[in-house]
């Protein structure tokens, strides 16, 4: 469907209710916040589901949306959700429409509006509010940059085009405070993730020329620098910012003498392949592995599978 | 002078010498090369003044460009740069034009290209190549991409508004490869650079509820991490990553009982008049000093001065 289908359901109908996805981010929370915001604008009864799993740093802007009580007769949008097993926990029901820019959307939806070429969920909703309103308020702009600049680590990955910038660019002229919000997400950290970091960074061993970086997280550098699940996000990728870096591992110390491994590469070789030796598995690019072993052990064979794979 | 005139003084000359700023950048690199290539391509002259201070990882942008022998006739343009004490190392001559986005340029040229308003002096010469000569070539694109992202932090700092992103919008669009161009800028570090921030992080001193951030970097550390001056780039604002930092302090260990302090602020306390009571001085927001003392002891003073400009 197109956009313009996508708002003459919003037309059409209301009392919304809309869903964000499992382990929600700022995509999923800015773009259905701010759709959210332009459906109240154009006279509706709209609240956000309340996705138990959405973190402290979302609270201030998701608050003035959610809803604690469901009505049986909802009409119900899902925001950047590519499959039913993405709803958020604890919903339950039909899913009516469904707007999304991931290609590997199941079209679980009645309907969906779907650009897979957009970088982010919120570049696509930023049409919407715009076709249902006009022009997006300073609050909804400010949610759609979450939404954008969150997806693509601040435009710097390689999801970024051309029509994320000049979208950002809309978002910053409508009133986005992109100085202030950048701070917030990109160049703040908690003090306990910077320790941790300085853990990792100050213990990481590279070999093969620095293609291949293992990070070990034992429980004690845990504990030692006060992290929680919270701070404990994308770690797994910190290796992988060596300079000429191929393979990427980090190796978590869990309870009961288990080690959890995450394995990253670059499209020359295969961490799902590595990761299945250990009986674990994933993606190409992106796989893992929980083993009952300590870290040091496990990182060593994980060491010998990649040196092996580099070859 | 407007655009404009600037490229009819392009027009009207032959022979170019262009320079660069001290220390040089990714701005003044990239928009110094890209108007070398537009300039040759319009039948012209052109070459960059050998800046002895380039640093590695822009040999390849800068190369094609460079020249060795200066002719003492060349008609000279700076590019990014404020003052006359900013011009190269070795450099001896007339500046005839001057193309720059810094507010508090000198105009030491003969004529100035000046716009404040711009992020990054990439975004004007963006403008003086397609007036020069049209389109922009996919080599002129990218080197005006590492331009206007290096000056803004990848569009991360507080600098960045709706015209930087749309210029670089256009230059993705021309052809520039912001995926690698980013990974190569942004998101990867020398092995030692880590170890040294791993270094730093571990050993972070928070104080005052996070407000006062210190790093002490010690010759130690240095040598440990195989760290050279290369990898020191902007090692001050690191305990500023800190969430809810206000001052943000590097101490680091020089030769000779020496130490160096970096102080990073934000609007609510003087950075000049801290380094002030050391005998140091520099801006509002960013000063230094140095100081006949051990790391760890200036450290402890400038903890006490932070802590009496906190009150």
């Amino acid at each position: 469907m197109t956009a313009a289908d996508f708002v003459l359901r919003l037309r059409e109908n209301d009392n919304f209710l809309l869903l964000t996805h499992t382990r929600p981010d700022g995509d999923t929370l800015g773009s259905a916040a701010a759709l959210c915001s332009a459906l109240r604008r154009a006279g509706k009864t709209a609240y956000l589901y309340k996705n138990p799993e959405i973190t402290e740093n979302f609270f201030e802007f998701t608050d003035p949306y959610i809803t604690e009580k469901v009505s049986g007769n909802a009409y119900v949008i899902s925001v950047d959700t590519a499959s039913e097993g993405m709803l958020p926990v604890g919903f339950e029901g039909v899913v009516s429409l469904c707007v999304d820019h991931h290609g590997s959307n199941s079209l679980y939806a009645g309907e969906t509006l779907l650009d897979a070429d957009k970088s982010a969920c919120g570049e696509i909703v930023a049409d919407v509010v715009e076709e249902l309103c006009g022009a997006l308020t300073k609050e909804e702009a400010e949610l759609l940059y979450i939404a954008v600049s969150t997806d693509t680590g601040c435009f710097c990955y390689g999801n970024t085009n051309g029509a994320t910038l000049r979208c950002a660019a809309k978002l910053i002229d409508m009133g986005a405070d992109n100085a202030r919000l950048n701070k917030q997400f990109f160049r703040s950290f908690s003090f306990s993730r910077l320790s941790l970091e300085g853990m990792i960074f100050s213990s990481l061993r590279s070999y093969e020329d620095n293609k291949i970086n293992i990070a070990v997280v034992t429980r004690e550098m845990m504990e030692k620098s006060g992290a929680t699940e919270n701070d404990c996000d994308d770690l797994a990728s910190l290796p992988g910012r060596v300079k000429g870096s191929v393979v990427s591992i980090v190796v978590r110390e869990l309870e009961d003498g288990k080690s959890k491994a995450s394995v990253r590469t670059n499209r020359t070789v295969d961490a799902c392949a590595i990761c299945a030796v250990f009986g674990g598995g994933g993606h190409p690019m992106a796989a893992g592995c929980t083993v009952q072993m300590g870290p040091l052990e496990l990182a060593d064979l994980l060491f010998a599978e990649a040196k092996k794979a580099l070859k």
